[in-house]
């Protein structure tokens, strides 16, 4: 059934941006403070006490101005040795950026060698061929890897892989960009060293901040090294600058005040709940997709974002654009990178933030919809009622 | 007088950030959209469009994610050939962040030499010095000035500096940042290489986005080098992106929503009335500030923020509470640097942006009634009553 308000509703489910809630909109609505301010620093000094809490450590969680891509980046330019070899692992899009990354610093930091470990699109980072690398090269410096790879709907072992690497010198840097706040993380728990997230995810703000968890091994490490010529993204100076409770450059003083508010829901709905609700709704997701006939794209999925292949004769572009022109419904398309192009190939729905069974179904029913608009065989009614099933 | 609303108004009249327009928070208010689609497509097309008439380009103007450090150190990187000298110069806290950039740098980009022309703080960079450094070493790839040089409050010749560099194959980066929207620039004739900006200044939005204004021959530049080791801040990223109207990582959606808003009503007064608003509020104050007995701390002082030394036996901290905590009104102090320690010893006073007659007027009569509570002997009124006569 077709309904309209007075403009389609429309309804953000793509896994960053994700939508934002209302309290947080007006919060950032409010007319701007200086950030050299009391007032300022008791909001700063609030954002990163609940990030520690959210990201479940007693140890520094800076805030970065940029995107997520910006807070990883400083982390790898500000922890490798110079002169020795980075490990880094991936199975997607956003694995092989950090990839990328070192091959662009290989000369600023005199790396020996980037060290890729690949696995095919929609596995999971293999614990054995890190554990392994780690053996044959011991000058290893930093390891990277991905929590949830957004790019393929795939979670990482992450308590494992930290396990490992915290039995050599390495410094491990974790991608938890779409998995704080979303997926069960211990930080200090599981000893991972580093880890990074983005405010426009599980976190409920736009774009726009990026967040670095610095483990004590992390921290010795960045007063051995010198950073790899960067000054902007030197994470020394942000550090210098959060014991003091500030910033070494004007921050986006309205986003980290919405990010306040962001934080303080989530801790008022209480952090575990928050993954309890990721969790039933990816489950649900799973189980509405396999009764469509859809074939996920990930054999080790994660809960923040779901992935599907497009049976035979469904156009993506198509397919995504009456989602959004007749039901409102945002959805991701696929990504193209070394290990695979999956544009067109598949699409992503997320269970990050601020988002509900209710949005959820809106979402499947539009699915089920334009599936069986563009020719598959489905009894209309599957996807809702098996995700009721599930959850 | 002293009157109170329910809680005690305030009034930003810091350089940066500044006040940000009602209208501009209530966009960035609206829910957030994703930036692959054609709504956002068009808001960042509207903003580029915008932002080359405020720049008064033809040319590319990149929107990055950062503060307008992340833009300018991205412009410094991505332009400097390898094994090149730059010549960076300065006079206040700025221009010395540009050369620090350098030295941060010297080892990726193979740097024979970072040439620094430091002139006393408060005045304006030499075109004579910068011609003679050209001179003595062909092989200068870039240059980096200040146009408006924040911390002293000075402006410097951009137009005739930019002259000189011309003639010669290094590229100008000039540091716009308290200058774009504020003073009279003209990219395009004047032959700026390359001018950054910042969006918390005259452009009236938070802090968040930097902007980078692209010459032909920094495009040029930019297809014959390559980076010095930075991934997120290569330029060439970021062009390429623009030239599809698009960026190479997600972007602060809900900011660059604002910056639309806030340059469509730079353009609706008018960029050429903006910049005679602040001019006029600018020669108002100096007058008022010299009436009151107060020196300017520049010699070439800038319209977009104006300095004056504290007379003997005012103390910052007290004063700058004081207007605070009693008329709600917020200036800057003063900053170190290498070349001056000017904590303690000046304030300042912007004129950029959102800000009015009135706005300035309720900061000059706190000033002057702070300055004769500390003990300062002036005729109560002098300062509105000098304002006046010279606007």
């Amino acid at each position: 059934m077709a309904t309209t308000t007075h403009a389609l509703k429309q309804r953000l489910l793509t896994p960053g941006p994700t939508q934002v809630p209302p309290e947080v909109l007006r919060e950032m609505a409010l007319p701007i403070i200086h950030h050299r301010t009391k007032q300022f620093r008791a909001i700063f000094a609030e954002v990163s006490e609940r990030l520690q809490r959210v990201c479940r450590t007693a140890q520094p969680v800076l805030t970065i101005t940029g995107s997520g891509t910006t807070a990883f980046e400083a982390a790898q330019v500000s922890l490798a040795k110079p002169g020795s070899r980075v490990l880094t692992v991936a199975g997607g899009k956003f694995g092989e950026r950090w990839q990328d990354v070192y091959d662009a610093y290989a000369k600023s930091l005199d790396l020996v060698e980037n060290i890729r470990i690949n696995v095919p699109w929609g596995e999971g980072p293999d614990p054995a061929a890190i554990e392994q690398a780690l053996k044959d090269h011991p000058d290893i410096s930093v390891v990277t890897v991905v929590h949830s790879e957004t790019s393929t709907a795939t979670a990482g072992d992450v308590q494992r892989i930290a396990g490992i690497v915290r039995k050599t010198d390495a410094i491990l840097i974790v991608d938890g960009i779409t998995a704080v706040g979303a997926l069960p993380v211990e930080m200090d728990g599981w000893g991972v060293d580093v880890l990074v997230t983005g405010s426009q995810k599980a976190l409920m703000l736009p774009p726009g901040l990026g967040f670095v968890g610095l483990g004590e091994r992390a921290v010795q490490r960045l007063e051995e090294v010198t950073a790899g010529g960067c000054y902007n993204l030197d994470l020394r100076r942000w550090l210098k600058s959060w014991k003091r409770n500030d910033v070494p450059f004007t921050p986006p003083v309205n986003l980290i005040r919405g990010q306040r508010v962001a934080l303080e829901m989530i801790e008022n709905e209480g952090l575990k709940n928050v993954w309890k609700r990721t969790s039933t709704l990816a489950r649900g997701v799973r189980a509405a997709f396999k009764a469509l006939g859809l074939k996920l794209i990930s054999t080790s999925p994660s809960d923040s974002v779901t992935g599907a292949c497009y049976p035979q004769g469904i156009d993506d572009s198509a397919f995504r654009s009456a989602l959004r022109d007749k039901h409102g419904i945002h959805i991701a398309g696929g990504q193209d990178g070394r290990g695979a192009s999956w544009k067109g190939r598949i699409f992503r729905i997320s269970h990050m933030g601020y988002v509900d069974a209710e949005d959820t179904r809106a979402a499947l029913v539009a699915i089920e919809t334009e599936l069986i608009a563009a020719g598959m065989k489905v009894e209309a009614g599957t996807a809702v009622r098996v995700f009721e099933q599930s959850v």
